[in-house]
């Protein structure tokens, strides 16, 4: 039995990782030896302090270092479900079974239906970060999908950067204004383009000439892994300390909720690694 | 007024500031030039995700690089007090106003420890201010509590000021020079007087009667800065979004408690930027 399995080899999963290596804990580290996705095709990120103005394949390479300098292993096993034992927990990767005396889930959001064509253009004119991307868009035609009016304010603020916004609200009543926002009640449907987003279909039929697409969703990552953990909107319910409501489990990164960025990853997992090796020294 | 003010140029001061540039918000940022002294002098730092094992030396030039290659700019004026008035924040720095419609407080923690009675005695003789209260002390004699060289110029323009200047410097070799300068490295402890500073009392037992006593020190303790800011164990309370108690007013990185890692303070400098623009957005 390890002291501690990490689901998750994103930035809050990496940011655990390493920390309990710092303090010799055992641990099996389960996710990619790509890390994260999301990293990987993040077209530029320029809010992760210490780097100006990296792209996600020089963020992947500067995380993907770190993991060898501090001879971290990874896993590469999906977990498809955890049991909660009283002192211990039950992970099952890949038909396999482990234990570990805590647990740390950094497994990030999934969103829940994707257009189609929108994961092979992700990072390609798909975006679905109007802080990360937005500037790439100045003076361009761009769609923005969202299903919550939370993100009116990104809608906004894109707005204030593209020359044209097509906005697709998955809502009633939505509160945007601008001259050059076209709001319209179409669904999307696709994405289209062979390298690059060049435009978008429309349930209609129509297809809309854009330069970029905007997906500002609230992702659905519904936590049947592991009965009893308290979720809320899709999200893992966390402390400060960053413990969820099961003893010994903690969360950390995007799976706890917004707002889904690196440096916020980077420091639940901190936490949530200081607080595994807390509770390891109070059993 | 500006949409917020960040105080504090450390790593979550930093992150703060960089997501809200990204945005388009006005700010000034409250600090210093050279960051943050902790991080600077850190020896070794191996647990900040993306890059492995850096001197603190090597951390501040990568933290600074992202200041310049951002545009950030720092005002180096210390604050002395916030108050909040309901729609928007007064801050006072070098006996200047400043005012905000948003807070961010990232100032770290106080390493300092308060001496007995400075809280009673602080408005009574106690002044955390030389430009604000010297003019007060005009031919007077009174003790200098410093913990930073970049306070020296302060000291010197007290010196000017007062008749017999008694200086406490927390550090080696400090670079003021004075005929009516005493330097000590004696510890004070106590400051004593029933309604106003009458002397300070020194480790070694030794008691000096003073007319005041300027603690210039870089940090000052968060309820002292603003009252009715709900503290708890020396730390600011926060929610998951970084709120404090006070609405429109986030604090971030150590200030808000342990763990004292950069990693925690660049995610909550994050995290408590979006809220601020949340905020905004919603006002």
């Amino acid at each position: 039995m390890v002291d501690c399995i990490i689901i998750g080899t994103g930035p809050a999963g990496l940011s655990a990782a390493l920390n309990l290596k710092t303090y010799n804990k055992s641990t099996i580290w389960f996710g990619s030896k790509s890390l994260s996705a999301k990293v990987l095709k993040a077209e530029k990120v320029v809010n992760y302090p210490g780097m100006p103005s990296v792209s996600g394949a020089e963020l992947f390479e500067a995380f993907n270092a770190h993991v060898q300098a501090a001879g971290l292993e990874i896993t590469e096993k999906t977990v498809t479900m955890i049991g909660s034992m009283g002192n211990s927990f039950m992970v099952l990767a890949d038909n396999e079974m482990f234990e570990a005396k805590s647990l740390i889930l950094a497994m990030g959001v999934v969103s829940a239906k994707l257009l189609e064509n929108e994961d092979r253009l992700l990072g390609r004119g798909v975006s679905y970060c109007a802080t990360c991307d937005g500037m790439l868009y100045k003076g361009k035609n761009i769609a923005v999908l969202t299903n919550d009016p939370k993100y009116e304010h990104e809608v906004q603020y894109l707005a204030e950067l593209a020359a044209e916004v097509h906005f697709f609200p998955a809502y009633r009543n939505p509160g945007v204004t601008g001259t050059n926002i076209t709001q319209s009640l179409d669904l999307p449907v696709a994405v289209n383009g062979e390298n690059r987003v060049e435009s978008l279909t429309l349930r209609s039929g129509e297809v809309l000439p854009v330069d970029g697409v905007f997906c500002l969703r609230n992702a659905i990552a519904p936590a049947t892994l592991m009965p009893g953990l308290a979720v809320a909107d899709g999200h893992i319910t966390v402390d400060r300390s960053m413990a969820t409501n099961i003893p010994g489990c903690y969360a950390a990164g995007d799976c706890t909720g917004r707002p889904y960025q690196y440096a916020k990853a980077v420091g639940e997992g901190n936490v949530a690694a200081h607080s595994v090796i807390e509770y390891l020294a109070e059993k």
